[in-house]
Formats: structure tokens, C-alpha cells, sequence
């Protein structure tokens, strides 16, 4: 008889958006007549760059003539991306070979599929609160799982604790939800933390682009001795609007090493490139060649373009924050603002408080861990009118008497 | 420690076409006058139709207008593509919900993503010779594996066994490399031995789309039961020339499922569509674009005017096979042409033979298993004319003296 993965009934039923969008579509059919602005989820909502849609007209006539089409191509991605990421990585300062940079369809995948590389027999040490993914994936590998508390007290930034022992340890750095990016001495402490425990980082920086303090890392391998314990992921799905065009990339250093009981030495990199090689084909021709062009001169100051226009609606949100007086995290370099509920609410009290009272939809925290039972997530993917009006209700809504 | 996945010290080196280019190369290097013809890949290399072309134009000039742009799509797949994938399964009289279909990024990830659902202790069955992502994501998970033997004798067409038990089968017809494809009466057997078994089939159809003869199923869904058992997973890199554009689907059944010793049900179509939403973000909207316009009318035309390039080709090879006495199996419902390695070589010995002698490029069948030791595979994705010129030379090559 087939053995399912039973695993999989461990899993939590992922109902976070869902539930969204049912109590907001209830919320309709209620008030037909009230506009609701929804700073809820996580995807952007600017179209791709005009240099963008051109690099796709461009190599879809390619694709159309056969002097110029192309088939399979290689696993790990095209040269022409590899060394634009290279280049990209090399304004970080930080030096990479093509080979240690891996195209991918996005970090979401490549965080999942990481842990095909590792066995069982592993602690895995992930944040609350955090982007469930890394719990879930591990979860549907039967891993012991060791959760590191992200609170007001600490920032939502955890810190190692050497009384704790963990073989791989997630980093989301900007955070997804809180909007919490650890500075150089804190990413210090975690490598030298990896380093003493033999340990593996999965470090995500899917939001390293909306880091706008300058001595703030953009990439984990601006920490000296990481290129030799942690893996890195990004993404151009916020950076360049791929939420729906699908292109990332994963770093994974041939310094990473580890020797069997037996003697026999294992490379993560080249246990990478045969995963990817066996179980994934590349991403499209086209969606590489759109990636490419995101990391052109013209791509860039597009991109920076749209990165703008969010974070002023980031910072429209923090100011909002900051002038009714409630604790946050995020919003100046991230697109994620986390805040405290108002009134002792937890999350979902809240989500039904300010739909109602407001037209507001945001995130409730408690999708995103134990932690975020009274923390709540609004983003800055809508338009700058829909952003300053939410806040104009959210102002309102604080004044209100909540009973 | 972090403790790496072991298993992956017992993967075969991946060299069949690493080791066919340096060949390649090498006999480049020593006659540097010589045209070589390589029918030895299995990648299309005819363009995208215009239909495809036209819609991927569409898209992209959709993604970069505000009101039109496309941000995270469904998992699954969008409605239009799945709901084109039910239609295209109607013609073969099978009838499937939209929820059971899921697009991919292609056969090859699905085929081996799968395996996710299914817990450590299963016995896997996968033929010999065939496609070798299924034993090499199998042995990543420490799978134990039972071979079942293509050989000449069942013209590489191997059926159940009631002696020996499996799990999970792996089927792929028509076959990759043999180009064998089973008849319905032979399909009726398996389904009858994994339902007997509790087994659950995989079976890839990725080359469906090459079956000429009107009374071959194109799908395992043609046989009653096959429902209750079998995930089918398809692509349409032959079909439509997606090798480098990256889109194929994936059918798991609601009717799949199974109880845990504690009296838990799990139904595979649950798990996967879990599985998908965890570790996988969808495929780029263009893509998707382009793959519901092989569906339509025009697009069908397109890509049926491709394959009938291809089979004439596959035509001309076989016809070649034929006229030489040789034994082979494929050609007529497949791009590949699997013959005996003449003079009594063994596949690679062949395949100097005939590069040195004829300057003609092919598989060699030991990068598909022990039975393909003395086999060797043909693709019928060159021109006409090489094809010919290809063919005209092998002629020659059996007529002159091996030693």
C-alpha cells in the first residue's frame, strides 16, 4: 500500500488569507456601500518597468524564430543573469562565482526546497513571528523545530542563545511581517553563533531592497565567515514586481562543507546544483531575460522608482504610527509595518474591529506565529490616496470608543 | 551539525551528456573539417508558434499597464489555463475537475516533486530503461527501488509482475528513451495491479502529444479505475516547443486516497495542492498566457504542424532501421528511435564508432539503465535534411568494417 507522508497531517491549516478574504467578502455583502482599502497582503501592485516588458517583447520574438530559439536551458540559469546578480551583489561589496548563484522562480520555492539537501536528523531553529513557509516546509519533513522569540522587547529581532543548540537556523531579514532588519553586529553574532555550532543559515533577504539605511547589510555575506555557513535567498518579486513573472535567486557558497562519519566530504554547493539539475528545469527564457534587464541601468532606476513610491507609503503608515503613539516595528526599511492592537485586541478582534468601524483590511499577526496574537501587519503595496486615507480612518478609528 | 542528506552520496554521476559533449568536443579538436549531425538531445528546436509568440506579446504589454498588471497568481494555476487543460482532456473522452488539474513548470519538477507526499517506506517500481530523474529523486529520499526490465523480449514494454510487490510505479509512455508506448489492454494490467496492490502510479505522458495510432490512450485515464490510482503529470515542452518557456500540468485525483492505522484520511489531492501552496508560487502569467494559447484553435494547428515535422523525421529514422535489419523499438508513436547497437558494440562503443566514422551524434543507452547497455537512442528533433543526411550516412556506416 502507497505510505502518504503523514507528516503532512501535522500541518496547520493555512486559513490566513483565506479567512481574510471571507470575513472581508461577508463585510461586502453587509455594507455594500462602504469602500474598504485593503493594506493586507504582501504583493505589490505596480506594473513591470517599461524596460522590463520590452526585454520580454524582445525574447519572445527570439523564441519565435529558429535562428534565434531557444530550448532546454541550463538548470542553475544563464550566464547573462548570473553575472548580472554577480555584478548586483558586487555593490554590497560582496564577491561571489557564477557558479555559487543559482536563478530560481522565486525564494518561496528555494526556501521550501532547500531542505531537500538535508536530512532528518536536524534542529531547525525558526523565528516567531515569521513567513510560515519555513515552519510548514519543515513540518512536511517531520524536523524538530526550536522557535526563537521575536517580541517588543527584543524588537522582533531575536538574538542567539548559546544555552540552545540548532543545526540550521532561518533568518528573514527584512522581516517578513514585522519590517525588522538585524544590523551588522547582530548578522555578527548570528554567523559567529552558525560557526561555533557547525550550523547551516537560511538567510532570506527577499526584502533586501527596500533596505534604505545605508549600514544596514543588504546580503548576509557582508559578514565575514558566512560565505562558509549560510545560504542566501532573494528575489526580484518586490524589487522589480515578479510577484506574478516569477524570478529569484539563491546563493549557495563552496566554502559549505561537511564530512560524513565515514570521512566522505559533502559540498552543499554541488548537492544544490544536482538537486536543481534532477528536480527543476530553469526558469523560462523569457522571465530571465525580463530579470536581466531589471538589473540594466534603466531596469535599476525603474525599479528604484517603484521602491520609492511604496516606501512613502511605508513611511505615510510609520508617521501614522508614530503620532497616535502606538509601538511598531518596520516601514523604514521594509515594506511591512507591525504594530501593537490598540485596546488590549488581539489580532482578529482587531481585523474585525477596523473593517467594520473603518474599511480597513490589513493582516492579522497570529497568521504569523504565537508571537503575533496582539501584533497586527499593514503593508505598502496599495496607491499613496488609498494609504493616506486608510490612515485618516485608522486616526479616526483610535479616537472611537471601541465598546 | 547540521547533518546533509546522505542519500545523495549514493546518486550515480549525472555524466551522459556532460561526457557526450566532451566526446563531442574532442573529436571537434581532431577534425576540425568534419560536420557532426546530433540526433542525440531530446529538445525541440523548431521556434514557438506565432499564436504563443502573439499572446506572450499580449501579456507582457498587460503586465506593464497599472490596470491589467498581475501580482501572485493562483498556485494551481490560473482558471483559463485550467480549465483549457480540461477541455484538451475531453478529446480523449476523460472528464476532470478543474481542482484536479495543477500547472507546473513542467513534467520534470512535478515528477519529482511528488515524492513529497509519500513517507520513506514505500517500495518504488520504475522500468529500466527509462527517464533517470525518477531513480534519482527516489534514491534522495532513501527509497527502496525495484527495476522492472525493458528488454527486447517484451519490446521494452515490461508488465506487472504479481510476485513482486510496489507501492509506487513509475510508468512513462511513450516511453523516454525506448519510444514504446503501451496499448490499452497493457495500461487495464497496471491499473488492475496497483489497485490490487493499494499502489499508487506515476504516470508520465509528456509525450502523448507524438501518439499517431487512434487506438493508443494518450491518457491513464482512459482506463477505468485509473482515478482511484494514478497522478499523471504532462508538458507541453514536445507538444508546443516549451523546453525553454517552461509549463506543463499535473492531474492528481480527488478519488486518490488513503487511512492512516489510526483511521485518519488523506487524500493526495489535498496534500499536493498543499504541498504546491508551500513551495511553489505558480507559473509566470505569461507562460501561462502562452501555454492557453497552444490549447486554442490556431495554437493546436501550430503545434500539430511541429510534431508532424518531427515524425517525419522519426519516419525517416525508423524507415532506416527497417531497411537495415535493425532491431528498434519507437518512431511512430515518439520522437525516439531506440535500436540495437550494431557489430555487437556495446552503447558507448557505438557511439565513437559512429561519431569517428560518420560524424553522427546519439544516446547511448547506458545513461538509461542496465537494459540499455547495448541500445541506443535517436531523437527526431534535427531538420529533414540533416535527418536524411544522418540516416544516408548510418547506411553507409553498417556496410563498411567495424574492426
Amino acid at each position: 500500500m502507497a505510505k502518504f507522508n503523514e507528516n503532512f497531517l501535522d500541518l496547520k491549516e493555512s486559513y490566513l488569507f483565506s479567512e481574510v478574504a471571507k470575513r472581508v467578502a461577508a463585510f461586502h455583502q453587509k455594507c455594500p456601500d462602504r469602500t474598504v482599502i485593503r493594506l493586507g497582503i504582501g504583493d505589490v501592485t505596480l506594473p513591470l518597468g517599461k524596460t522590463v516588458v520590452e526585454a520580454i517583447h524582445t525574447a519572445a520574438d527570439e523564441m519565435g524564430r529558429a535562428e534565434s530559439f531557444r530550448g532546454y536551458g541550463p538548470e542553475q540559469g544563464y550566464d547573462f543573469l548570473r553575472e548580472a546578480i554577480q555584478a548586483h551583489y558586487s555593490t554590497f561589496g560582496v564577491s561571489l562565482d557564477t557558479d555559487e548563484i543559482f536563478v530560481s522562480d522565486g525564494a518561496k520555492s528555494d526556501t521550501g526546497n532547500i531542505t531537500d539537501l538535508f536530512s532528518k536528523e536536524n534542529t531547525v531553529m525558526i523565528p516567531d513571528p515569521v513567513y510560515p513557509v519555513y515552519v510548514d516546509t519543515n513540518t512536511m519533513n517531520g524536523r524538530n523545530i526550536v522557535f526563537i522569540n521575536g517580541t517588543a522587547e527584543n524588537d522582533f529581532l531575536p538574538m542567539p542563545d548559546r544555552s540552545v543548540h540548532a543545526d540550521i537556523i532561518y533568518i528573514c531579514s527584512p522581516n517578513n511581517p514585522t519590517g525588522a532588519c538585524y544590523n551588522r553586529t547582530q548578522l555578527r553574532e548570528w554567523v559567529d553563533y552558525a560557526l561555533e555550532n557547525d550550523a547551516v543559515i537560511l538567510f532570506d533577504s527577499a526584502y533586501e531592497c527596500f533596505i534604505s539605511d545605508s549600514d544596514l547589510p543588504h546580503s548576509i555575506y557582508e559578514i565575514d565567515g558566512a560565505e562558509k555557513c549560510a545560504v542566501e535567498f532573494c528575489s526580484l518579486s518586490k524589487t522589480a514586481g515578479f510577484t506574478g513573472t516569477r524570478c529569484g535567486y539563491t546563493v549557495v557558497p563552496k566554502a559549505i562543507r561537511s564530512v560524513t562519519s565515514d570521512g566522505r566530504e559533502m559540498s552543499l554547493n554541488r548537492m544544490w546544483n544536482r538537486r536543481q539539475c534532477t528536480k527543476f528545469n530553469g526558469v523560462p527564457y523569457i522571465v530571465q531575460r525580463a530579470a536581466a534587464a531589471v538589473f540594466s541601468e534603466e531596469g535599476m532606476k525603474e525599479a528604484r522608482k517603484m521602491i520609492a513610491h511604496y516606501m512613502e507609503n511605508a513611511r505615510i503608515i510609520a508617521d501614522t504610527m508614530k503620532q497616535t503613539g502606538i509601538s511598531f516595528t518596520g516601514g523604514i526599511n521594509s515594506p511591512y509595518i507591525w504594530f501593537e492592537c490598540p485596546f488590549g485586541m488581539n489580532s482578529w478582534e482587531f481585523f474585525d474591529f477596523m473593517l467594520e468601524r473603518a474599511g480597513v483590511v490589513g493582516t492579522p499577526g497570529a497568521g504569523f506565529g504565537e508571537n503575533g496574537t496582539h501584533w497586527f501587519r499593514l503593508t505598502a503595496f496599495n496607491s499613496k490616496e488609498n494609504t493616506v486615507e486608510a490612515m485618516r480612518r485608522f486616526t479616526e478609528l483610535l479616537n472611537t470608543d471601541p465598546s
